[in-house]
């Protein structure tokens, strides 16, 4: 067993205290990674909270996770000590059913193993990268290629993949017309990518406060959904929407963007059902759809994807005893766009 | 002006009454048929009911038109006297804007005409098929097939392409579960023709009523929605449900039907917005869309489908003073699986 330092909330209305949590020993295909730096999610705030269904306090949120390998089991193949790597929203998956095997872990049958607040396949609750320290088995770990600082790779891992797999998978590129709905941690990734993909890049946010941001990240419009001009301007538009908001939004407002044969696609789900009126997809045969993550293989893809179009999240690193008032911040949506734990500091 | 024999209602509680409207003259490509039979929609009774907004009474219903051409304009290339032929749900469009350009023209952007209560470019009101005569350009007659009688060939118009053209967009196919929610006009039609396409077919219906005819016309399985053991045994099972049924259903059983990447398409729209929960989007990838009959190229791929398949609908015909009663039973559920009026008892 290792015993790693680690920032661990006791309950759901409680603040994070340092701590120290086991680390399980080195199975034949784990590696110990030395996290450098753990991005803050919203899915952490709300699963820290017990928003998402109940918890087995004490909690270690955190799944953007960056660091090197400091120690390997014996039949590691894929990494080495010294090696730059990174850990995302899920440790394991069954790895047998349909989904596995054709790499969409995300969507294991048996349902894949969140890097926190889940149970690994020993049995033992999975404890994030608010930690000096994580066992990992080598499937799940990630390559963190040379162009990437660690700081700026942790977001990726979750930020990241969330919006590069439904751009991914439906097609953004060349011709294609995409918005993005909120300017946060998820939507400012997702104008890069969108961007480098050669997509037209729209930014829907409540706003024009982050205008400048956005146009310097590659949107090429942007406009403000406080404006009801917004939706009657920008009717039948998009062939792609990337929604990034996850309180409650009105839908048919938005699905009324899209344009022939389009999509929108939510990244994040509200607590609440949306209502949606079925003559609003009917009448330009649209989709409304939701996409999780992204699997292990295109996380590594969505890496060297970055790396290569130099796409970076904007991050405020911190010390880890700031992660309080980095909730309350990003509660407040008073971040730009990721805050980033410096692990060193715990 | 020609004189048509027609039945229309008065208003929305009326009955049908026998009566004379007028058909325009022909202008240059302009194909005036002699209708022989014409089906009976859900669509006609909602319309006629008044239940789908202002209706302008007069008013005669029909989408599902067969018959043969008597007289063409001076310009009309693609028919000529005799031909025997089709119109389905509209009879124009701009023709200018992207989707007419791509053969979609169910979704021209500045709006089809329909077949009834709609107004034409000349301004005035459009009437439908429960008459003697059309007229129609020539762009928006369909060709029928030899293989098919027009007593048969009339519910291809809508419920056939309704249903052939989200298979088609959807990629029903060998290999592919498809299921069919509700089994009247339009979802046996989807059997037969998803079935033709290669597709592993399921029937979903209230009931286990109309199984028989179901199995029959080439459904691989067929499961009553009355069982909640239904949505437990086929969790996660189809790669597309084709919605026929307009009444509101618990949106969240159905999707929870569909498996990795896979879409539930509407093709009724019920009066109210539908609740949707979003995480049963997230969780697999999965698609809620809506469908809107068929382009007329695509329309006249569906006749010509179903002419090489010997894919038919099961009809009842049936004179024209038994229209008020065929809708009373269109509504008790109470028909195999559509009426047709024989247009020569008009």
């Amino acid at each position: 067993m290792y015993t790693a330092k680690a920032r661990a909330v006791d309950g759901p209305k409680k603040s994070f205290q340092a701590t120290e949590i086991q680390r399980r020993d080195l199975d034949t295909h784990d590696v110990l990674i030395e996290i450098h730096f753990a991005g803050i999610c919203h899915s952490d705030i709300h699963t820290a909270h017990g928003e998402w269904g109940e918890v087995n306090y004490p909690l270690v949120p955190g799944h953007e996770i960056a660091g090197m390998v400091t120690e390997i089991g014996p039949e590691v193949s894929k990494y080495k000590v010294g090696d730059r790597v990174g850990v995302g929203c899920m440790v394991d998956s069954c790895g047998e059913c349909d989904n596995c095997e054709r790499g969409e872990e995300q969507y294991c049958q048996k349902g894949m193993v969140p890097t926190y607040a889940g149970v690994d396949k020993y049995g033992e609750p999975t404890q994030g990268g608010y930690s000096s320290h994580i066992v990992v088995v080598e499937d799940f770990v990630l390559g963190i290629p040379d162009g990437i600082e660690l700081d700026a790779a942790a977001p990726l891992l979750c930020a990241g993949i969330t919006t590069f797999s439904p751009l991914n998978h439906w097609n953004a590129g060349p011709g294609k017309k995409v918005a993005v709905v909120g300017m946060g941690g998820l939507g400012h990734m997702a104008v890069q990518i969108a961007h480098a993909m050669g997509a037209e890049v729209t930014v829907l946010s409540q706003s024009l406060k982050k205008k400048e941001d956005g146009m310097a990240l590659g949107a090429d419009e942007y406009y403000a959904t406080s404006d009801p001009e917004t939706f009657k301007k920008l009717a039948g538009k998009f062939d792609l929407i990337i929604n990034t908001v996850s309180a409650k939004i009105n839908l048919d407002d938005y699905l009324g963007l899209i344009a022939l044969n389009g999509t929108l696609v939510n990244v994040g789900a509200p607590a609440e059902p949306l209502p949606v009126s079925v003559m609003n997809l009917i009448g330009h045969r649209r989709s409304f759809a939701g996409s999780l993550i992204g699997g292990i293989q295109e996380t590594q893809e969505m890496l060297d994807f970055c790396a290569k179009h130099d796409i970076a999240p904007m991050i405020e690193v911190i010390s880890a005893d700031r992660i309080d008032e980095a909730y309350d911040r990003v509660l407040a949506s008073d971040v730009k766009y990721r805050f980033v734990i410096d692990v060193s500091t715990m």
